[in-house]
């Protein structure tokens, strides 16, 4: 990414990506649930981006970085390194306008995920399954085809594209009282509080994040970076610890962090499935978890909610009965 | 039902159907999905009736039956037999209307519906689960109560509030060449009949069936009412045969009904829940199944299909890794 590029996007920046990603994507829908709503006391509205392309959020960030690289930057296709739902989404992108992708995936990811980057046409480069690995693995890729490295989170072009689900939800629902999207690297959060603080500054940004992958909470507390080490968490998408651009953004525009215990998260995914009939991965339960469980002053509020993805392996569901032999049958 | 208001629904009686149950409905999205067009080989736009309350199209027509009974009428609550969604439509409508429902269930509906007709206010009466033992404990009901009874689908306002789900998917997507919607009791495939014929007579009205239910297909091909004896499909929701109204209607203004195998209504629904991120029950499937299966003469055609509800016992899904023990267990 050239340095003169590397500008924090405004509001003007996510209309930008908005307009150019609007052939990639869908604009999808905003849902409310009568069930849901009384079990939070809160009216909540559902950003739907498990119904995006690719099944996440991640398409629109990843639309709008391919297609910001000039035509001579994307010669070499794109490269990335992502367990999940970002590899999907650079891939499809790429395909979409045309280049390759490299994808270095590790080799204990979600074989539904890796089934989903070869289906767009992504090349999967398979490499242990540390950050090390994934970044010595990366940056070999990237030398030997010249790709342009497009990162999960750590992108202005990334976050001003993933800005753009609060933008229509703001569009769509002008009067909430608070937008809570879910932090992992940060991607979404950031630039959901870059579009909020830019339209509606009046409206509270929120994340939500695993007890068990605490490190939003605890970096936004200390005024640093501290990574999380080894995170437990069923919100895989989550595991990831905050970019150096994602912090500086949510320390700035961030209200407040709540957190999700493991238990919420898998009831509050499968109230998702069960009374609102959408397929939502953990990761994308994680903010109604979190409100479940510790809505404090959000309670009795107008809050959106951005479910961030649907992207699961429908034979290994967090919930029972499921015995050991089914699973690792599996 | 007295005999002046039993008429069959033009245009312009779905039209105000429409207009009066606007309060308790949602207008449910329309969604497409690339991989799921690419499989069929045509264009599908998903009128999503799994996510309208409480999880079925079944809220439309029970809403527009409810409020279209007099104060007088409805003094004494309604009543129904139902193993499903029309019974926690009817609860959830009486309860908007501030009366009783009396729901005659058969002792082997699943939990999940019971629990929910139950929380929507819903009074059960338990019966034995064969068709002669729901009539004869409805009008037991009814005779002890005075509630009003309200047809699953063999109703004109049924038919009507039914159809209003076709209103909304020409509304938003005028230029499709068919519309499929799953037969059972044939309320919606009515209901979408009259609908379609009413505001875009060149758009084909397709009905689709599990091969293991296939009455409406026999009869009308028949010609006349041939019921299915103890239809084994996963579409629990299709094992009813087509009321008299229903069939009259389909007589008329039904193109064709296509069939779908129990595999393929397994795997259209695993489909629609792993590609267009939406939990569908298995009689929602059935259309997408039987486009897989068969698509005949509408492949790479632009065609409307109605997702009809999303209620799934989530501990007991058709597909595995889930070993007999997992099962009974759950």
């Amino acid at each position: 990414m050239s340095g003169e590029q590397d500008v924090r996007p405004d509001l003007r920046a996510i209309r930008e990506a908005a307009a150019r990603i609007a052939p990639w994507i869908h604009r999808t829908p905003v849902m409310t649930c009568a069930a849901l709503d009384e079990r939070a006391g809160a009216r909540l509205f559902f950003k739907c981006e498990n119904l995006q392309r690719v099944g996440a959020f991640k398409m629109r960030g990843a639309s709008n970085a391919v297609f910001s690289l000039s035509d001579e930057e994307v010669r070499n296709g794109v490269a990335t390194h992502s367990s999940g739902n970002h590899a999907q989404a650079l891939a499809r992108a790429a395909r979409n306008r045309g280049v390759a992708a490299h994808i270095v995936m590790p080799d204990n990811a979600p074989a539904v995920k890796r089934a989903a980057v070869a289906g767009y046409g992504g090349r999967i480069v398979p490499c242990a399954p540390t950050l090390a690995a994934r970044e010595s693995t990366l940056w070999e890729v990237v030398a030997q085809t010249g790709a342009a490295f497009v990162h999960p989170y750590d992108d202005h072009r990334i976050i001003a594209g993933q800005g753009t689900a609060a933008l229509e939800l703001l569009e769509e629902i002008p009067d909430l009282d608070a937008v809570v999207a879910p932090v992992g690297g940060g991607g979404l959060a950031s630039g959901t509080a870059l579009a909020v603080h830019g339209l509606a500054p009046r409206v509270r940004v929120v994340a939500a994040e695993p007890r068990n992958a605490d490190d939003a909470f605890r970096s936004l507390r200390e005024g640093r970076i501290v990574p999380s080490e080894d995170p437990r968490t069923v919100a895989d998408g989550l595991r990831t610890s905050l970019g150096v651009r994602n912090f500086a953004i949510l320390r700035e525009h961030l209200d407040r962090v709540i957190l999700a215990s493991e238990e919420a998260i898998v009831a509050a995914m499968r109230l998702l499935w069960e009374r609102a009939k959408l397929v939502v991965e953990p990761s994308g339960a994680v903010p109604l978890a979190a409100l479940l469980e510790d809505a404090g002053e959000l309670r009795a509020r107008r809050i959106g909610v951005i479910l961030s993805g649907g992207n699961v392996d429908l034979d290994r569901l967090p919930w029972g009965p499921a015995p050991a032999t089914g699973r690792s049958g599996g």
